[in-house]
């Protein structure tokens, strides 16, 4: 009989798999997506290179990047079929919870567009059917949204790269060079983050031979989680208190009265990094590039936080994590709040989607063991 | 820093969570769902006493089980609302799969019902939406099946329990007791069965606290999966092959052919258990008291294979599966083969209802790690 491995809660202590596509080294405040540092990605490369990184497992040459920026402007349209369910999800509510309306029109993808079990389908389709859900997912987010406010969807257009043309479609109108290479800087930024809950249960769902789109419904549903998808929204939130209080000199008074509340504040901490997160400082960064009062008071309350989190926490220093200036990066760049957790999956589709291919190839079912702690057995009376 | 454990692939060497809600002895050919043998409540329980007992962690009195069968007969009606999300899946092709239908209808009931995230519900409130999945899950896949043949969908009674009720809105007609009673047993013994891949796709995705429907719509496309939701249609495909080639005296030679020719014999071999699946023993004494020519057919297979594969691997003997007998019974009770998959939804939504509610007391987000063995990093040009 194997012997069996009693994992901590959370599973935080098993390696699950083997994988290519990333890892992410927390003592080290190190992430990488295949073997490139994904902050140097997110500094020096564009959203689909990196992208086409995810994708073969390389960066591509300029012919290669050509083709692909080309293939995939192409598949961010919508037929009829699929608009006509939007309009239905859109109509019974599904533009409130933005996730839950992406996931209800994913859902209905696979069977529209006939997208065989991963299983029946050979590596060249699956990968077409990837790279269709990935650029159709912005698309459709935009549509509800557009929709769900009483404005009618922006028509695709092909000569816009994914960061610009989710602002278009958002907005309705063409944003400037600097706020769309934000966006595209936060979004290379958050493609993938080690086994994540919504990765693993991507990985999970392929591991049965489900359809991809099975496997990215599995994921936007955890990602909808409160726990998981992030605080983007709350941390600015908390922001918006805080410059009606008194600005920044009221930052380590918010602090410590959200400590003293047991509050937890949002954007501090992470499962992983033991140290900077370096999606924060890389954040930040773009936040002091566009600049604003936000941006200001943003850096005085990270210093206010950390600083009151270091005295009290000595043992375990927190540190600002991904959401903390993602939150003041969208809101400078004309995205709403009601936006920014899809924003985030516009760009974490492209990681499940290398996870869920990379996990089509081991046929192997994931079918861990319980530990039954219930009471004893007892007969039935019959 | 903690010491991280490698599992094995699919993790079936890892135990990732306590549990009461049942256990799977392997080796001993045994099942529980909470303190009772599964087996033993298939035989004298009907499905609305064991649906409280995985909701309750007991068996019902007689006035809370009369209370809970009214219940949960009001719980399956379908609102205008959800009609029209269900005639726009039928009408865009979402009956051919019909889990898939289900899944975008699911999807879309968080949203109309106004179900909170886990996290924002009590757990009075917890355990009535989980009522209210189950009993509208054979509503919607019943009235998916009928649109998508042309007919209306049956209207929901009250005065039928889960099962009679479930036959009544396929078929149009009043089941018999003994066909009623029949696929109730099948019901019963398919509700849960350890941490299964759709069981452990809901419980990752409850541990984020996401709302249920979520976590039911991870698990439906796990379930979707060729490697999981069973292939009771296969099974009996075989049957039928071997009725037309000569009977039971065909089948040891059909048996060899298949093995000769390194095909999977659909129905026979589980990943846990070591002997014979109690489920698959249930399900030949419902057969046999069903009776009939399939009935005699499939004895005779299940011993012409068992006996061929025992002879071809000593060292680890196969037996029939829950599935083998799954389709002969449902066959016999006139569930046309479209629909057994979806019957065995029926039953598996209690089961991941009653894990999503215990991992929804954790509060401890599923976050595993996994092992890097890509290229090294390289510095990016750039």
């Amino acid at each position: 009989m194997m012997s069996v491995i009693v994992a901590e809660p959370g599973l935080s202590n098993v390696s699950v798999a083997h994988t290519e596509i990333g890892d992410v080294r927390g003592e080290e405040g190190f992430y990488q997506y295949r073997q490139y540092n994904a902050v140097s990605l997110a500094r020096y490369r564009t959203f689909e290179e990196v992208w086409f990184l995810f994708v073969h497992g390389r960066l591509p040459e300029a012919y290669e990047l050509d083709r692909f920026v080309n293939e995939v402007r192409s598949l961010r349209t919508i037929g009829d079929d699929l608009m006509s369910v939007i309009r239905v999800v859109a109509a019974t509510g599904g533009g409130r919870r933005p996730l839950i309306g992406l996931r209800t029109v994913m859902s209905s993808l696979a069977e529209l567009e006939g997208m065989a079990p991963l299983w029946d389908a050979d590596p060249d389709t699956r990968v077409r059917h990837a790279l269709r859900v990935c650029a159709v997912t912005p698309t459709i987010l935009a549509a509800l949204h557009r929709i769900s406010n009483g404005d009618e969807p922006v028509p695709a257009r092909d000569d816009l790269d994914t960061a610009a043309h989710w602002l278009h479609t958002i907005t309705g109108e063409l944003p400037t060079p600097e706020h769309a290479r934000a966006v595209e800087q936060y979004l290379i930024a958050t493609i993938d983050h080690g086994f994540n809950a919504s990765t693993f249960t991507a990985r999970v769902i392929a591991s049965t031979g489900a359809d991809l789109v099975s496997a990215v419904c599995g994921a936007i549903g955890a990602f909808s989680g409160p726990l998981h998808g992030g605080a983007p929204d709350r941390a600015l939130d908390s922001l918006d208190e805080i410059a009606l209080t008194g600005g920044a000199e009221a930052a380590t008074e918010w602090a410590r009265g959200q400590m003293a509340a047991g509050a937890r504040i949002m954007g501090f901490g992470h499962a992983v990094y033991r140290t900077v997160d370096p999606r924060s400082e890389l954040l930040r960064d773009i936040a002091n590039g566009l600049g604003g009062d936000t941006v200001d008071l943003a850096v005085e309350v990270e210093r206010a936080v950390v600083s009151e989190l270091a005295r009290s926490h000595p043992d375990r220093p927190l540190y600002a994590n991904v959401e903390f200036y993602a939150g003041v990066v969208m809101d400078r760049c004309g995205i709403p709040r009601t936006m920014f957790t899809p924003t985030f999956t516009v760009s974490r589709v492209v990681g499940w989607c290398a996870n869920i291919l990379e996990q089509a190839q081991s046929r192997k079912i994931i079918r861990p063991r319980a530990t039954y702690v219930g009471p004893e057995v007892v007969e039935l009376v019959s």
